[in-house]
């Protein structure tokens, strides 16, 4: 169980896909898409993982988590329990500096929403901002995975 | 993930403790408490374990189920997350023919109660019926732990 601080951003344009050291394509489903314990199932490439996340902090960039990882083919059986709706996406990963960008690139009903994120050691330590960076929305529920499950970007006003 | 059937009676009387081959102290609680998609945290003497039950065959006898072994410290780090309230219970295991009966004792708010269960391996094995079983209760949702969690033993009619 550690704390997972983040901060998240909007991206202004596909730069970052030159810039990535390697992509895993995810696909994640939910037994709890409750913000105050969620519980995820992902695959992730040939991967499987189980992930328990707790309540937000109140600026929303740390949660509890933990996570193992499982054999494929209980992570696919499990997503058949899962809540209705799946994420399906592509993740890049995108150094800069000392820290790695992981930028989602999404699919299906949410197709067109690209999102990054950056893990911090904690809340206020800095790092370098790419120039294909745009706005940033860490701590607004509606970019949760957990949440675009159920009210997916093509439904967005 | 295998598929669970087990059958379940209430008792007559505390003879059961004296046939016991050996007894448990188990706390748990519920990442998600729906009977489509129940996520437990449990605590069995000193080892923890995350478990994934879907929802019930028409009989109330049958349930996906899949299950990890977890340390300790990390179980109690997820019960803290879990829905309000909490099962605690002692299982004594009471060998009778060819099966093994898990008899739980409650405590708390669910004090008084005492359940026996017994794994088959199908829906129509049949088992011996030790003298101090009482009248079954199997696909009774109010016995799940997941219910009695919510609406306890002591709060029944």
């Amino acid at each position: 169980m550690a704390i997972e601080i983040e901060r998240k951003f909007l991206v202004k344009n596909e730069q970052y896909k030159n810039d990535a050291s390697e992509q895993v394509r995810i696909t994640q489903g939910y037994l709890n898409s409750a913000p105050e314990r969620t519980v995820r199932v992902r695959t992730k490439g040939n991967k499987g993982y189980l992930t328990v996340k707790g309540i937000s902090s109140e600026s929303g960039a740390s949660r509890y988590e933990w996570e193992k990882e499982i054999p494929l083919d209980e992570a696919r059986a499990l997503l058949a329990l899962c809540e209705p709706g799946m994420i399906d996406k592509t993740r890049y990963l995108v150094p800069q500096g000392k820290h790695t960008f992981e930028v989602d690139e999404f699919y299906g009903e949410n197709q067109g929403l690209v999102v990054a994120e950056v893990e911090l050691t904690n809340e206020n330590e800095s790092f370098d901002k790419p120039l294909w960076l745009a706005q940033e929305v860490t701590g607004q529920t509606r970019y949760y995975n957990s949440v675009l499950m159920r009210r997916p970007y093509a439904s967005w006003e």
